[in-house]
């Protein structure tokens, strides 16, 4: 027979609760300038009352500094969107807390895994999940995963002492008896879940949650808890230097870079004709492909002034303005400079029957912040697979993902430079740091090299464009943009 | 007869663009600094070359400081949002240009006013138009409205020219056919609605689009004289000043503010009692709310210590966590004090099905702004129709609105605070602000007294609570809400 527990007296609690809210205060304080931000992912049974902690929570907490999330089914939107897509928009800014009543945990938990099939998918889900998690960890995200635990008798008895009296019946619903039901088989997916993803940086902790203040107390205990862990974890890290000369991780990239041929030339009289023909084709491939509610992601990089700006606007001639958005990525702002580098780029991902164009991407993290030390070594070295990661999502989403690497010598770069500087209305387009750039030459080419070495999967190839002849350059990206997009649609 | 008319020779055009592209790169340069942002919308019929306009302009333009927005038919989402939901979303930021291939127009100009019903539907979409037209131009922003003429003799000539030549055929769609085919009556819905959205700030120009080159040069030329016009007007505007002690505009709501009795009493094992039959009351009636997929918002205001936070956590305790959010309203960031001021709150409007919360709210403008004169006089004074408008639109969606006042006496108020000081894990709550808040008491009166008298409408009411005694305060707020909840649901 089931016996309860002995409750935590309210004046303990009491006690107990005024010196954890002081110290819950100071936490948010030193979190303000912290260079990280708190997930707080609170699980469990029905009845295991996270609506009551949370409650609990928010009254403990400063509000101004807390993102509350919890999650419906995905909605017709959100299903149009890669599966990670919801949770990326869901995450609270540097500096704060986010507490999540539901997660993405939330539905993969709420499904019994019964037989092999639901099983393995149960595997491939905790599989998503643990990347997502050491991503965030990784980035310096504190992640504090909570238990909620309560027996199926505790939660029997929580549901008929609410039951019994007219004042709480209202609070038990159908759902809760059919949960209460399915305890057991609810709590082995359980247990299976959190045994797959309890990792470092993203660990489980089990709280006792019947009774309620004792687990109150413990949840918030364990916050300050980690916290302090993370702020000398922080306290430790080595701070960013000015990285020396780059040294090439996969030469082939370079090498391969290197023996383009840049002398191609192309008739002005041809070239119209060959536009004409391949946009054609082009407009043809991206309507197939939006109607068969695909997405396609175009990503555009290369040198300063190797075209890129006039490449784009030929290829989106081709589409309906109201299916294409380009997204022209400059500096990041505050808000993107404090979030994970990848973050901005989530927000801009198309919905099925959608294209999104990138005049500069997500590489940035692989050129110009590995170059001019804007993260930390191991951080750059770590992007290439977070990338890859990246891509293998939107590609297992069934986006079409297109790379492209436009490639000026050295000479054409410096005539168009020149020629920049002489006309008025490009004027604006060269800057100092076009210059500084320039003279990093050998370094960018290690980083190109790279990049283009270590981010090439058949799912998101790189197409490196020959683009000192700017019509040839031109016709270059319509043509390879037709036939992936064919082959694509016809695989 | 149809006659082509001459084009615009590509030698005159070409230098008319390098001297209107120096133009437009200085005018962007401004722009960036510039306390406005530039709506440039463009409509015509089919053919009449939006998108080589788009494409146009995106050459001529730094696209770093341009956002591009077109519209497909409402996603299930956006239907399930207010109608202007969508276009509040997608305005540029200060400093920056919109362009507009598609706008607020692009359903309404799709649509052949042909009968009473569709006509008497026209004027309203113009209406609405108008109203949130008229919203921003007061708020300073730049609107540019484009009609691109082309006629209907005009239109087939080009469809036809691009059907001749295999390389082109691709562009013409069977939509287009169509469009020709109702290109008379399109053209007279198209008048109709130019002719109900002419207005001050938001006027039509209407441009021959027939020769692409003297369109675009036209265009261009606009955007320049506008912008030039928009800055004299920026110039001669008085800078904010300090306003003196707020006079009343309806000394009603002061009177009925004053008249509050407060100094009710409850007793703890009564308002045990009480809660827990409120919110019984009050969890049902937001379910059926939810259920009949109606979206709730409740505003909470109030003075400093008024009990808003406690009041709400006990108000969400009644519902699924899933299904609500709150908002705390704090000072606005930066990109948030660049944009209008109801911008930031469009963008928490729940969806049916849903409930927010907002934990202050738009009525800073007419409180915080308006006596710290962080608005000229003009513009809060403008607040109080802008916001019976802003809650119109709510109310014509279907959102159920209830809105609450706080109110505490002056010597309640002054206890609590005392209360903040000597409690450590309360402190955090209490800053200088809150003292001269207090000290502007007086001017506050005035302020909330106009607040409750020019913005009561039936559909969202101030529910002014008497909060000196919290627990009763708290009953009340339940009590509020489930009966105005269920009025809403029985009309």
């Amino acid at each position: 027979m089931a016996k309860a527990t002995r409750r935590l007296a309210k004046k303990t609690y009491q006690a107990r609760a005024t010196l954890l809210r002081e110290q819950l205060v100071q936490l948010q304080l030193q979190l303000k300038k912290a260079p990280f931000k708190v997930l707080l992912i609170l699980a469990g049974p029905e009845g295991a009352g996270r609506g009551n902690l949370l409650n609990t929570l928010a009254e403990w907490l400063d509000p101004r500094g807390v993102d509350t999330f919890s999650y419906h089914p995905p909605t017709e939107n959100e299903q149009a969107h890669p599966h990670q897509w919801r949770f990326w928009r869901s995450l609270p800014a540097m500096g704060r807390i986010g507490l999540y009543a539901g997660s993405w945990y939330t539905e993969t938990l709420r499904e019994e895994a019964r037989n092999k099939r639901a099983l393995s998918h149960c595997a491939d889900e905790a599989e998503r999940i643990r990347h997502f998690e050491r991503l965030l960890a990784d980035s310096g995200t504190l992640i504090i995963k909570v238990w909620l635990h309560l027996s199926k008798d505790a939660q029997g008895r929580r549901l008929r002492t609410l039951r019994a009296d007219p004042a709480t019946a209202w609070r038990v619903t159908e759902e809760d008896w059919h949960h209460h039901q399915s305890y057991d088989r609810l709590a082995q997916t359980a247990e299976l879940i959190r045994a797959k993803t309890d990792c470092p940086g993203a660990r489980w902790t089990l709280i006792d949650a019947e009774d309620e203040r004792a687990r109150d107390l413990k949840v918030g205990q364990l916050l300050l808890t980690q916290f302090r862990r993370q702020q000398r974890r922080f306290a430790r890290l080595s701070p960013l230097g000015a990285p020396g000369p780059a040294q090439p991780l996969r030469p082939s990239g370079r090498r391969r870079l290197r023996a383009l041929p840049l002398d191609q030339d192309l008739a002005e009289k041809d070239y119209a004709t060959l536009r004409e023909k391949w946009l054609g084709r082009l407009s043809r491939a991206v309507r197939e492909a939006l109607a068969a509610d695909r997405s396609i992601i175009l990503v555009f990089e290369g040198w300063d002034a190797a075209g890129k700006g006039g490449a784009i606007r030929r290829l989106t001639s081709a589409i309906d303005p109201r299916d294409y958005r380009v997204i022209p990525v400059a500096k990041p702002s505050d808000e993107e400079k404090h979030a994970h580098y990848l973050w901005r780029f989530w927000r801009d991902i198309p919905r099925n029957g959608r294209v999104t164009v990138f005049d500069r991407s997500w590489y940035g993290r692989v050129l110009v912040e590995r170059l001019e030390g804007f993260c930390r070594e191991d951080e750059w070295k770590r992007s290439f697979s977070e990338i890859n990661d990246f891509e293998r999502a939107l590609a297992d989403h069934g986006t079409i993902v297109l790379k492209y690497w436009l490639q000026v010598s050295h000479a054409e770069q410096l005539r168009r430079f020149r020629e920049r500087e002489v006309t008025p209305h490009k004027r604006h387009k060269l800057n100092a740091e076009d210059w500084r750039n320039r003279r990093k030459r050998a370094d960018y080419e290690v980083a190109v090299g790279d990049m283009i070495a270590l981010t090439d999967p058949p799912h998101a190839p790189w197409h490196l464009v020959p683009a000192d002849n700017k019509r040839f350059a031109r016709i270059e990206v319509l043509r390879a943009a037709s036939r992936h997009l064919e082959a694509a649609l016809a695989t």
